[in-house]
């Protein structure tokens, strides 16, 4: 039995290519392991049979017989257990893929998503354009950690790559494909190993092939406001 | 040999009670493991000996032998699977356990951070006092979905505290402290219950007791400001 896990059938544009079931889907591919896809359009994730299923309205889900999860990071450790492939067998080199996998999601991610709020989001409010240089600020100082870091291994912990770098370059994709790590050319080689992944690569082109719904109407003001250039 | 854990000699009033090594202390304490602890004073975080166990210059870092973690969710798992106890031995309720751990760091945790930056880090920017009400909807929005999923459960995922509710309540804290969550009765009783165990209590007096050291000279300014009511 094929697990299946849920994905949106539309989202805007700069959201493409980024939405957390790419992550999952990504561990999929990299276990060799094919799976299903329930298509939510915009609006269903806040209704109450998704939300059974996510308490927050959130995509992605995982359901695999009668287990049901939710937390893209959750269920990347969850098909790696399940599978195998994305960690080590030996304990603290699987620990420390595990620490990688927090680092991504509790460490890098935060700032990233908090400039997506400045930008995307929040990008038309007053208060956004004056806090962003402190905000591109607390990205830099994680960036230039994480670079430091890596130094010039090839995935975090060495040459093996494991759940932790599959999540840490997800997150890292949202600063290198808005120039935030241009300074960090180990950080952008990186990522560019990561998602040159055939795994990747499939897990990608699934997911955009998946947008073939339409927005909801009250995306429409959004959107018009959007393209009239009033987001910063 | 008794793992090492590192803390902070020093934080403001406003850190204490909060720094993360509670979460790991609290993990140990459940599982009722001894530690010790290896305590930095504030500065030595961002120098080259801790930087070598934490790339980010944080604490804690949890030290076993041949093994460093950072990461306080990776440790708390660590802890979990090294000494049995706060996960689940059935495969789907630990799953849920660990979703529910990436629940409370990537989910509910990050706007409360974004409140405390808006508040204490960034309080005397000019622009967090207009952003407020939009990071207090988004803490509102998590809270609200999370009492609706907890309902009147005790814990998490039914009648069993996991690594997942250790996480969730540590992050809990920052919201019901400063009242955020006093719209959410079942919240607020659920915070109580898990800081009411002995654990916790434990844990907390011990970082409490640790505070032994003095503010460094650069923190100065910052205090002051502090006391003259600047900070909102």
């Amino acid at each position: 039995m094929k697990p299946i896990i849920t994905a949106f059938d539309w989202v805007p544009d700069f959201a493409k290519g980024q939405v957390r079931d790419l992550r999952v889907r990504w561990a999929l591919e990299e276990v060799g392991q094919p799976y299903d896809v329930r298509y939510l359009s915009q609006g269903e994730q806040k209704r109450p049979p998704h939300r059974a299923c996510q308490p927050f309205g959130q995509v992605p889900t995982y359901e695999e017989g009668e287990l049901t999860l939710f937390e893209s990071g959750a269920i990347v450790l969850h098909i790696a257990d399940r599978f195998g492939g994305l960690l080590p067998a030996d304990p603290a080199a699987r620990a420390r893929a595990i620490e990688w996998a927090f680092a991504a999601l509790n460490t890098v991610e935060p700032p990233l998503m908090d400039h997506a709020i400045a930008t995307l989001f929040e990008g038309d409010k007053h208060w956004s354009k004056p806090r962003l240089p402190s905000v591109l600020q607390r990205i830099d100082e994680r960036l230039g950690e994480l670079s430091r870091r890596l130094g010039d291994s090839e995935w975090l912990d060495g040459d093996t790559f494991t759940a932790g770098d599959l999540l840490m370059v997800a997150v890292l994709r949202m600063a290198t494909e808005e120039g935030l790590a241009d300074r960090y050319d180990n950080l952008v080689a990186y990522v560019a190993r990561g998602t040159a992944r055939p795994a990747f690569q499939r897990a990608l082109a699934d997911q955009m092939a998946g947008f073939t719904g339409s927005p909801p109407p009250e995306f429409a003001a959004w959107l018009e406001k959007q393209s009239q250039g009033e987001m910063a």
